[in-house]
Order: structure tokens, then sequence, then C-alpha cells
């Protein structure tokens, strides 16, 4: 069950068309298949897995982005096979759906964009697609909250959710979906996410907009380490209401909305990670620099010992040392690094902080939200992470997901 | 249970005197304090964790090796209890006891090497480590299984084990000991182990043989990816018989017995590690160097979707790709790289292998030792690691070990 999994409700980007389909790739009758067609004076940015092993829509994704200088037109995400590990045949496959979705709807191939997610190493079923794609190009409309039901796979909600804030009286919208659950540590963006704004930017500013947003959310969340093949971000821009650019006096507005909706489909991705019990945030602060501040908060993010702990609500004090230490950083002094779980400072001065007590840890391990800070006496930069904690339930469905 | 667990016996080492005895640090009335006394011409070499919350007996024990120049006359180890997370007191303890050990045995406290595993962050029992020492120092003998029984904390099984062989009619003999179980991703050597040898060599050529033998063994072995804030492993020459330096002839003979000795213990760690039910050997070969071997092979080892895909007995050829692809190295071609899951080979040419089938890949992957092989095709390195799976166990174990 996800952990206070709630999100704003999702807002319909003018323009916008979707056809959430049941194409029978899952093999059953739920929805699969999404094709979303963008307005013609689109622009698109996108930030995608770096997994050697990427997929073959990942290949083609990023071949067509850049032959269509950003100018996509569709985008076609099938959820219950990857289209991973399949080699030529899984590219060529990629490319003809990618082609049948352009005589569909009169566009060029290379204006549409391939994505998938699901099992990896088998080939899609291509008369399904092709089906399905027939099928959607003849029923777009504006469901977003089934398309979002439509991308998930171990999902257990669909993520789907807004904000909107005025320029000159002018009301804009930035809505997201996206999907997690597993195989969830990005390294760029994790899992499938795509963000949706009515104002006008253009490629390169779009593009960096989507980079700095995906850092502070996407690019800070984990559920096991394991990046995924298919991970993919995008970035659309309809351009139907106001200019803007970094220049723009409203752009800090602007990124400060379009990161709050990155952030929510990213915790929310976390809140209904596989097993999760509990929604932890691990803040370093006082590194060096920001990459070692991130070093030390995925190190205790990820390790499975404190992620137990975090799941039997241990105050396991020595587990978050051990974290913090293996990452090995020869300019850390053990004697000036301060642990806190919630509020309650548990070790400083090399040793268990005077006035901690095993009752005090164990009171905040209890809650299902979780935050653990430290201070590395080392310099001003920061980081924070997002991560659940590692369940039986999270063995259980990793355990028996295919079968 | 472990995993085909079965080492052949251990034996004494000549010269060496032991006493397990009952401090009551693990609060009841198992052996939990283990003093070794060396003979007076010994040599000892020692690797250590390179956490940066390395406990305070790590600190004292380099302190130790360096000042007494190798010349170790005991070593006391105590289970129950890590003395790490507990700043100058703890330091200031792990010193005393050294003093009382040395005191007792008339010897200098640099002399003296401790030791120390358990849970983190608590000060160790002074006056039941000072009566165990007196105990211990009054009742040397020569229970090597005993010894091993002592060092245990969440093992299943004492881990102690023997090879001899001979040179020019002499019998030598390696003796070896460890404990393991969790938070083991050597960086170095994980937990602790103990190599005994009556070879006499000096302090240098020790060094060396230790540091080669780790790195094929106690360096090549995973659990959790977790590493611990006390891992330590030492190698004693008692010097009673044949000189041996690089140089001779026997060298060679040697470092294989004395490798063998440490990989028996490392994969004996493993067999037993916490939850396990299946055995791992990850090997990756074809690598352009060591060092991305062992990347690859660790992000194998490590992958939580792997091992609980082990666990599962499920030939999931998927996550083996998205681990090895999730190394991000820039000098692999997913269309090159090779993966076998025993002596099926499930993945060439980019695609699921010709002649693969999900029935032959769970055929080996049921059995309880599961053999992965990666062909990087890029150089002519390779590397091993072993693993172990993550079961419901591990979870139950490591969410209530200290409840």
């Amino acid at each position: 069950m996800p952990v206070n999994l709630e999100l704003s409700p999702g807002i319909a980007v003018d323009g916008i068309a979707l056809a959430p389909v049941a194409a029978g790739i899952k093999g059953n009758a739920k929805n699969d298949l999404l094709l979303i067609q963008l307005p013609q004076h689109s622009t698109c940015a996108g930030v995608f897995t770096r997994n050697v092993f990427c997929a073959a829509p990942v290949t083609v994704a990023k071949e067509h982005l850049h032959a269509c200088e950003g100018r996509v037109r569709a985008m076609l995400i099938n959820s219950g096979n990857a289209n991973a590990g399949t080699g030529q045949p899984g590219i060529d496959m990629a490319r003809k759906h990618c082609d049948a979705v352009a005589d569909a709807l009169g566009i060029e191939a290379t204006q549409v964009i391939p994505f998938s997610t699901g099992v990896i190493g088998q080939l899609l079923p291509d008369t399904k697609m092709l089906s399905g794609i027939t099928l959607a190009a003849n029923s777009m409309g504006a469901d977003w909250a089934a398309a979002a039901q439509t991308i998930m796979t171990t999902d257990t909600q669909p993520k789907l959710t807004s904000r909107q804030f005025e320029i000159d009286g002018e009301l804009i919208t930035v809505t997201g979906m996206a999907k997690g659950a597993g195989m969830i540590q990005p390294n760029m963006a994790t899992m499938l996410a795509y963000l949706f704004t009515d104002a006008n930017i253009d490629n390169s500013d779009l593009q960096l907009a989507l980079e700095q947003s995906v850092d502070l959310s996407f690019n800070a969340i984990t559920v096991d380490s394991d990046t995924s093949t298919n991970d993919a971000c995008m970035l659309v821009a309809t351009g139907e209401k106001t200019s803007l650019n970094p220049k723009h006096a409203q752009w800090a507005k602007f990124m400060d909305v379009l990161s709050a909706v990155a952030l929510d489909l990213a915790q929310a991705i976390i809140r209904d990670a596989e097993g999760a019990t509990k929604f932890i945030t691990v803040n370093v602060s006082d590194g060096a620099n920001r990459a070692q501040c991130k070093q030390v908060a995925y190190a205790i993010a990820n390790s499975p010992l404190v992620k137990t702990a975090m799941f039997a609500s241990d105050a396991n004090v020595g587990r978050l040392l051990m974290a913090i230490g293996k990452t090995e950083l020869d300019d850390l002094d053990q004697n000036k690094i301060k642990v806190s779980i919630g509020d309650v400072v548990a070790f400083e001065a090399g040793g268990i902080a005077a006035g901690y007590s095993e009752e005090r840890g164990a009171a905040v391990m209890a809650q299902p939200e979780i935050d653990i800070h430290v201070s590395l006496s080392n310099g001003d930069a920061s980081a924070t992470v997002y991560t659940s904690d590692l369940s039986h339930e999270y063995v259980t469905i990793n355990a028996e997901y295919r079968t």
C-alpha cells in the first residue's frame, strides 16, 4: 500500500490529444498502449537512461528527437514489454511502429517518439501493436487519468498531477504523469515521466529546464539502486500561451512550478515503490560539494541493512554510520559528522549524542515518513535523496514478478 | 541454512595458544571473547576496512601493528559489540584492554592487537572485558573449533579450515578462521578473518602474500554491498618451519595454498550469508581491465532485482542485462556482450540467444549453486565475485537483529 500518496488532480493541457487503448500486450483487457498527439508548434526536450543495455525505443527516441529538432508531434508508449535486449529486430520494430503512427496521423516518422516499459528480452507483439495504433489513432480524446493508468506496470496507483500559475493574468499549466515502482535509481530520469506545459518555450531552453528540474526530482530517488534500461523523461511545451525564456522575469516562477510537479511525481514513485511501508528523506548537508553529499545520501538510501532497519522501525544508528562510512571518502572525519533521526540528534563528536536514547529514535522510526539528516562538517553543499524501505513485500513482488 | 557449506577440518598450528571464554558481552552463556597468543618470533600482516567510521579497535590495531613492527604476540577478539561509533572513550577502552592482555601475558601493549564485532554504537562492558581477559590468560589451550565458534555473530556455523603442503619433506600448515554473515562487501577484507602458518616469512613478504590472497577471496565476495566498520584480515607466520620468500622456488606453492584457504573461508561466508538459499558465482571475462570486470560482476552481485530473481529461481535475463548496463561503462557495446546462465548461453549479438529457452535457464537457476558468466568482448581481463540471493529470511534477520 502506498505511503501517503496523494497528488493534486491532473488538469488537461489544451491542444494535447490522448488515446489510451487495450492492445493486448499485457495479455489481458487492461489498457497498455497510449498515443499522445501534440499540437503543431510544440517543442520537446528529453533525458534518457545511461544504461549500456538501453532499450530499442530509447535508441530510436533519441534519434527521432534529434532528427525532428524537437518538433515532436506524437509519443507512443506501451507497457507490458520493454523492447529491451532485443537487438536490431527490436530497433526495427520500434521504427515500424513510429511509421504506423506517422501514417495514421499524417506526420513525419521522426516526429514520433516511442517508449516501452515492462519485461526485458522479448520482442513486442507486432500485430497487436499495429492494431492498437490504428485503434488509438481513431479514438483520440482527453482522458488524462486513463492515460496515466495505461503506462503503469507494478505501480499500484496512477501518478498524474498539475500545478498552475499566472503570468500577467494568463494561467499557465504544468501537468505531469509518471510510472515507477521498481528498478529505480535514476541517473538522469528513471522510469517514464511526461511533463507538459502550455507555455511557449524554445527547445534549448526547454532542455535546460528539464535537466534542472530532473536533477532535484527524478534524479534524487532510489528504490533498489537498479537503473532501468528504458528510463526517459520528456518535457513538452505546446506554445499556446505566454513565451518564456531564462531571461524572462517569470522564468524562476516557471522553474519552481515545473520542479514542484517533477518532485511531486518523483516522490509519488517512492511512495508507491514496490513493497514500500516507509517514505524516507535523506538530507546530507555541509559537504565539500553536491556530488559528495549525493554519494553519502545514496549510500544510506541504497543500503539493504539501513532499509531493513527502516522496515523494522529500528533506530539503528550503527547502520547509518556504516553506510556513510562505506563511501570511503578520504576527506570525511568521523569525529565531525552529525547524524539526526527526525529532529533527534543521534550521533555527534565521534559518539552517540548525549541525550539520545533508543526510545527517542524509535519514536521517529515508527512513523510512515522518516527524515534522516547528516551534517558532514566539510563544506557548504547539500543534497536530498528520497527512498523507500526494504520489506518482505519487496522480495515477494520481485521474486514473483514474472510468474 | 547454509548452502553446501563444508570445510576440510582445521588443524592446530603449533606454538599458538587459544583461549575462548564467555565474558558475558553477549548477555548470555556463549563464548564471546577469544585470546590468541603467538610464539615469540612470529610475524604478522594485516588489512583493514576502509570505512570512514572504522571502529576503535581498527584504529588501535593499525597503530599497534605499526608500533611493534609486526612482532605481534597476542590478538584479542570479542563478539557481541563492535566498539564502533564510540569516539575517544572507545579508543581508550581498546587500549586499556590491550594493556590488560600485555600485563597478563608479560608482553608489550603494542604487541596486542584488538578486534571487535557486533552491534555498533555501544561502549564495551569494561568490567566484563577485564574479567574475561584474566580468565582467558589463565586458560590458554588449543581448542581451535571453540575459537572459531567464539567470534561468530549471526553466522550459523563456525568457519575453520586448513590445508597442508610439503617443502623438502617438511609439512607446512595454513589454518584459517573467519566470521561473516551480513554487512559484507569487502573493500580490502571484510568481516574478521585470521590466517596462520608455521612457515618463516618476514613481515613485508607476509603483507604482500596477504594482500594478494585477499584480492581473490575476501575482496571478491558480497552479501549486501554493505562494508563493515570493523573488517580485518590478519596473517600470522610463527616461523617454526621452513623460511619462505617470493624468490623461493616453493613460494608459488605457498601462495596457492594460502589463497585456497582464504577462498574456502570467503566462500564459506557467502554459503552462510544471512538468509542465503543460493551460492552464486559471477564471472566476468574479456574486459578491458580487472577493475572493469569487477565493477560489472559487483553490479550483478549487488543488484536487489537480480538477487530476488535468484531466490525465486527465475531465469530473468533482463535483470542481468540491466545490472551489467547500469555500470554506464562507455566502452561496452550491448551488441557484443554475451551472457550465460550455467552453461546455457542466454544472450548474445544484441538479443536472446538462438536455442535459449526459459526452461533451460530455469533448470540452472533451480540449483543451489548458480554460475553467471558474462563476456564483455572488450579485452582479456577477468574477475570473479561470489554472492548470495536476497530472500525473505534476509529481511527477517536484518529487521529483527537487535530485537
